[in-house]
């Protein structure tokens, strides 16, 4: 297959992702989202919303042990991440659907926790002519937008499941707002500013579907050391620091 | 007067404030949200909601030289707020207004700025049995709550005008709620933490009132370093660093 290369996805654990440079590849986000989930002994299975190549299953297989499913709408996408889930041997954990989110949520068994790296910009915003479909969709509300997936997280949420995003800051009102509309209380909220001294560009949110009020804003995370480095705690969930 | 006692509110800058040991004494949320709220010179007036004894008009007149109104519903609260405003010798741009908040401003000229350090609980929840009736109406929501507090500021209000508040991480979200209600749109968030690594205790909001939607995420201050003595920009905020 064209365009595809192997990446480590965490370095000293030899896990590894194929990707593909034409299409969405995993971020900084997306490894975020990963580590700042709850986790409990609660949790019966994972939903992860718009999987792209599975980066976000193969990272949750490191910290629990239960059933774990993505689901795509790409079907190229949805190829690199079974392949993704094979490379790493976790077929018996890891499932992967084709689907449409809307189309996914309407005949499921409830679960206990939903994640989700969205796309962050409107049909319109900050499009960049130089993207392709592939990344057009991944970046931007086409197939779905904040609502939907909002939506569709309540729709297969358990009593007191919760609902885990990345997304930025600027839009944090707005989403407060639709988690509301849908019954997933905010209950944890963590900033991720570039540096220090500067402004909040990413931000991690956590409701509880009919939970009770009262949110906590969790310590900021630097992503960046002054240097342009990531910080220890990032390198930290990149696999980097633990066995050095 | 009984109980009585002179404290710097700035030390380097001579600024002295006369506070009661048995009344509400200002603290470091005060000082915060003085130095937070926006100063800009489309300015006309600020009002402060609940000022007890003056201390953010007094902190806001080394930032701005426009007028500012304190509104107080203790009457010796007023007393105390008169004498330091005296004290400082800034009757010319201070007034204190003997007044419930609610009918204040029922006949106000609108306003592009207020500001409030409301009472953070509710009433009821963690009361402490040793305050008296001035501390119990200063920390809990006794003689109006947040609903009217923020109901008030969008009264006078002018279109573009904003609203500065400190108050407590937890109730974040009802607060947002709050201000959307009367069409105030969060603009500006700066989370305080007690220290790296722990949760955020103390937060500020600045809101638009008819403002568009989109919010920014300041960067976190620290209220205290490791050995927990005061931060630096903290000290600078109290005065004690500019002059060392």
């Amino acid at each position: 297959m064209n365009n595809e290369v192997t990446n480590y996805l965490l370095a000293y654990e030899n896990m590894k992702i194929i990707q593909r440079k034409d299409m969405f590849n995993f971020s900084l986000d997306t490894v975020l989202l990963a580590h700042f989930c709850t986790i409990n002994k609660d949790l019966n299975a994972i939903v992860d919303f718009g999987t792209n190549n599975a980066a976000i299953p193969l990272l949750l297989s490191r910290r629990t042990d239960k059933k774990i499913i993505g689901v795509e709408i790409q079907k190229d996408a949805v190829d690199l991440a079974i392949k993704n889930v094979e490379l790493n041997q976790l077929g018996d954990q890891i499932e992967i659907v084709h689907s449409d989110i809307k189309d996914y949520v309407k005949e499921q068994k409830k679960v206990k926790l939903v994640v989700c790296n969205p796309p962050f910009f409107k049909v319109g915003e900050r499009s960049n002519l130089n993207d392709n479909e592939y990344l057009q969709i991944a970046r931007h509300e086409i197939k779905i937008n904040l609502e939907e997936i909002v939506q569709s997280a309540a729709a297969i949420l358990d009593n007191k499941g919760r609902f885990a995003m990345v997304h930025r800051p600027d839009r944090m009102i707005e989403i407060i707002n639709c988690m509301q509309k849908y019954d997933i209380e905010p209950k944890r909220i963590r900033f991720v500013y570039p540096k220090v001294g500067k402004d909040s560009h990413i931000f991690l949110i956590e409701g509880m579907y009919k939970g009770n009020k009262g949110v906590k804003i969790e310590a900021p995370l630097y992503a960046h050391e002054d240097d342009g480095s990531y910080s220890a705690e990032v390198r930290k969930m990149f696999g980097e620091d633990e066995h050095e």
